[in-house]
This record gives structure tokens, C-alpha cells and sequence, in this order.
């Protein structure tokens, strides 16, 4: 258990530095391959403003040498242009960022952050990409931006392959914030606790992104945001990819900074994610908990989900768990 | 926080003192009045056997004088006949648990438990029907029963007068186990842990009773089994009152010991739970995290969603809001 602090995220005193980023269009995309209806942006990106939250993540800045704009709608690629027709100048105090994978991003679509309305680079990377994600990472903060590493999937890495990532990222300035990921919704509180104390000895300030296979999105962003970690993903309604992610209205509703507005979350959610949850296959259900559980990559899940043995629990489970 | 113990419930050693209590037909019955189709509860009774559950609560042990057996299932008074006629000498491990509430409890109606095949008797209560409450406790225990106490909506008490209470339990040796319980699912973890540690000096055999209203149920079940909180309720797809409770596949999932196992649960939760889920409400939803977030009885939430406004998130947090 990491130390205590004096200054609780639930209590009516509040941590002004503890900053919400929405993934919504980012994560959610996953579900839909970023082919949202026209206006989804745009209501996202004014709530988002209207409820006090941080940052927006508006997508993916993936290379279109790599994927196809026919199969992928436009915030797989998140382009100046694109953006900009959404937020003109971005005259508000949401801060915008973008997710850049590692082996995924040409540097040349990175613009100077003096000619671009983004603020935040996120570069994800799995632990054996570090090297490639760590040219990004410098690439990003010598065009200006602020810039954050997500190690993704680190619940199936070794604790001293990790340390030693962390060794190593220690020393790289261009990091401003370190994200623990729970990528395959695998982890509970003693875990995140213990990847927490670990990226503490980095010095870099934190983030969580959590998923919700086991009903511990929430929780776990919670448990973080009470013990150090200052940027919280959330995703509005959860969505996104599986079981989804902390929803933003619960994380809204928990923290005391009266900056955050709650009700134009709730407007959105209720007009346009609810029935958008109807139409789509997003959050908790029992095939996410089976390969949280089993510390496994969702995708066998999603595919259950998608297909006619959606609910067949018992046979899935079987799969999973034969050796 | 309560001190760490050594034993991690998430670890690959395990706590052998960690029940479940399966909750379904009891705290389910909240929805339907406990009028379950015939076969319902056998199929309980025989996945909690198969599947190494401790406890099933089998209902409430309601006083027919105060209740119509016409509006209410057989489960709302759980008399020795309809149980026998369920489970005959219950010839298996699973104990059984009925809910006695104090003020709605005839004590003519607690055989000895010699004469019974019921082995705990958990008395439910708000705090100042605490004196009603331990009459029925001690009655129970005289009769030869395992006795719990179950402290109903503490959240909305102040701190000094449920010291007291405590003070007074503390000194009452019939009962065997004392429950934490979030009656309105509006707790986290550094809440849970207050009344731990608080409940903890009552020397008593603890056990925790949560409600999902904030997607917190089965987070604060962990926490408070890694924190010596030794009996953990539970329900099939987290099935109860407004948004459920904690659900025992996550909770049997999660505990390490080898008496238990998942596939009895999978099986009935995908072939009986899921269709009813279809037909009946319950579960997280806005409604209510919004009574959670406010610490308040869900009823407000369980009559919105009953109506035809199930959706208005927006119109419902303005009436719960508004002072």
C-alpha cells in the first residue's frame, strides 16, 4: 500500500491538480472503427467544455500509409483539418489530445503544437516498443506539446522487465506523464497499488486508464486518483472497446472540484450514448470478466460478443480456461 | 486504513475463512415480490452446492399477520415447509440463512433450529431499532441458531450514535457476525474501511452487504475481504433492489480458495439469470448512481425506472438535486 495522503478525492476538500481526460472518441472509436455519425464530435467536444473536464483525446494520429481512410473513419487519423473543423480554434479551456502507437505514427503528421489546436500527445506503447516509442515521445515535446507514455498490457510483463522500463524512462525528460494501463481490465486494487508504488520511483507525474471487465474501472481510478495518480481516463457512459472504461459521469459525480459540471453529462449521455448503447456492444458482461480474470487480450471476447454465441457464458468459458 | 494483513484474498494463497452468501432469492425477491417461477429457487439451492457457495439465504422470515401471502412469494416468509419441501434435510455443505427484520419478525415463527434446516439467522435493522433488533438476536441464538446482525443504512448516521450502537453490541455475545452494510450503494473504499475499523473493535466476525449503485459492489467486497471482513454477500448476476448488489461469479472468480468452483454459476447464470435480466430491471444505471452519489434510498430510483421516464437521467438528477 503506497502512503497516505492528507487530501482525500472523495472528502469535501479537493486535489485542484486531479484532471479528467475524456477518451470517448478515442476508445469508443475502437467499437466502430472511428466511423461516428456526423455531430458526434462536435457534442462530445461541447460537453466536454461545458462540464469542466480537462483534456479531450479526439482519436488515433495513425499513418494512412498504414490504414486504409476507406475502413476508418477520420479520428483514426485525427488531421489538423479535420480537427480544426470541429473546434475551430479551440477557443476554451479543454485542452485536446491525441493518441500516437508506437510503430504506428509518421512524425511528419505531427505538427509543431504552434500550428496545431492539439495540446497533449499520448504515445501507447507495449513494453518491447519503448525504443520506438521513446523517438515519438522526444519528437512530440521538441515540436512543444505536452506528452504522456500509456505502457500498454503491462499485467502480462515480468515486474523486472517493467522495472527496468521504468529505469529507463526515468531518465527520458521529454515524458511528462507515465500512464499505469489496465488494458485487459485484469486488475484490482493491491495491483494498481503496486504498479503505482513502481511508477512513483520514475518521479513523472501520473495517469490511470482503467477497463471495465470485473466492474473495476471506476474503482481502480478511484483507489488511484485517492493515492497519487492525477490524470483519470474516463469515457462518457463507459464506452469503449469490450467492457468499455470509468465512466466520465461517475467520475464527474465523485470528485468535489467545483469546476466540474455534471448535468451537461447527463444530457449527453441520456440523448446520444444511451441510444447508442442499444445499437452497440460495450461494457460489463460476463465473457470480459472471464479473460479479465484470465489476464487475457479481450478480443476472443469481442469476438463472441459480435457473433451469434454472444451469451453463451458457460462455453466460453471453457475455451478460455483449458490449459 | 486498517492494518494490511498478510494473506491477500487476490493471492494464490487464500483465506479459508472467506464465505459467500448467496443473496439471489432474498435480495432478488425485492424486485418481484418474491414471486419467482416454480423451479427458481431449487436451481439457486443446486448452484450453490455445486458450485462450494456457504451460505444461501433463502428469504425473509416475514410475520403473515403483517404481510399478505396473495401480494408476496413464499419467500417473503420462508416458512420450514416451503424450504423442506425445496432442499428435504438439505443433506449437502451449503448452510442455509433466512433474514429476520426487526419489527416484521414473529418469534413464534423461529423454530429451534434443531427442528429446522436453517442454520443462521441474520436479523436486519436500522440503528434505532437496534433494542427491537437484539431481542430477535437473542431469541435466535437461545434457539441454537448462528446469529448475524445486519446495520442497515449506516451511511445516514451519525458517527457518535453508531459508535454507541456499536458499544452495545459489543456486549451482546449471541451475536456471531456483524455486517457491514451500504444499503444505499453510496460508498467507496475509504468509507468501507471506516466502518471496518470501526466495526472491528466490536470483536465480532464481520461480513459486508453492498449495493452496485456506483459500480462499487464487488470493489468494496475485495477490499473488504483483504481487510478481515470474513462473510461476503453476493447474488447471481448481482441480482436486487435497484442496481444490485455484488455478483457471485465476480466474487467466486476472484477468491483463490479450490472449494469453489465457476461453472455451476456460468451455467445458470447464462441459462436462467440473463432471460430474467431481460424482463426485469436491475443493475447500475444513472438513476441510480445519482442516489448513491447522494446518499440516498434508492426508491426514487426504482419508481423512475418502473415508469415511463426509465430514461430521464437529466429530469431525475434535477429533482434529487434540487434542495
Amino acid at each position: 500500500m503506497s502512503e497516505q495522503i492528507d487530501k482525500s478525492a472523495g472528502w469535501v476538500t479537493f486535489d485542484p491538480e486531479l484532471k479528467i481526460v475524456d477518451c470517448t472518441v478515442r476508445d469508443g472509436g475502437l467499437i466502430n472503427a472511428h466511423q461516428f455519425e456526423n455531430g458526434f464530435f462536435k457534442k462530445v467536444y461541447d460537453t466536454c467544455v461545458e462540464s469542466g473536464i480537462d483534456y479531450m483525446e479526439v482519436g488515433y494520429k495513425a499513418d494512412k500509409k498504414l490504414f486504409s481512410t476507406k475502413d476508418n473513419g477520420p479520428w483514426k487519423f485525427s488531421t489538423e483539418e479535420d480537427i480544426r473543423r470541429e473546434v475551430g480554434e479551440n477557443d476554451s479551456n479543454l485542452k485536446l489530445c491525441v493518441m500516437a502507437d508506437a510503430g504506428r505514427t509518421n512524425l511528419d503528421d505531427l505538427l509543431p503544437r504552434k500550428e496545431s489546436v492539439l495540446d497533449m500527445i499520448r504515445v501507447a506503447t507495449y513494453v518491447h516498443q519503448l525504443p520506438a516509442a521513446l523517438e515519438i515521445v522526444k519528437d512530440a515535446k521538441q515540436k512543444g506539446y505536452e506528452v504522456a507514455l500509456n505502457l500498454m498490457a503491462v499485467s502480462t510483463v515480468p515486474d523486472f522487465e517493467l522495472d527496468h522500463a521504468l529505469d529507463v524512462i526515468k531518465e527520458v525528460p521529454e515524458v511528462d506523464v507515465l500512464y499505469v494501463v489496465d488494458s485487459y481490465g485484469s486488475l484490482y486494487y493491491e495491483q494498481i497499488d503496486d504498479l503505482i508504488s513502481r511508477y512513483k520511483k520514475t518521479g513523472k507525474m501520473l495517469g490511470i486508464h482503467a477497463h471495465n471487465n470485473q466492474q473495476l474501472a471506476y474503482a481502480n481510478t478511484i483507489y488511484a486518483a485517492i493515492n497519487g495518480v492525477k490524470l483519470l481516463d474516463t469515457t462518457m457512459m463507459g464506452m469503449g472497446r469490450g467492457a468499455g472504461n470509468c465512466a466520465t459521469e461517475l467520475m464527474v459525480g465523485f470528485l468535489k472540484n467545483p469546476k466540474f459540471n455534471l448535468r451537461p453529462i447527463l444530457k449527453f449521455v441520456q440523448e446520444t450514448m444511451l441510444p447508442m448503447s442499444q445499437e452497440m456492444d460495450w461494457g460489463y458482461s460476463v465473457p470480459y470478466m472471464v479473460t479479465g480474470h484470465y489476464n487475457e487480450h479481450p478480443r476472443s471476447a469481442i469476438a463472441l460478443r459480435g457473433g451469434d454465441r454472444k451469451d453463451d457464458y458457460l462455453g466460453f468459458y471453457d475455451e478460455i480456461a483449458s490449459p
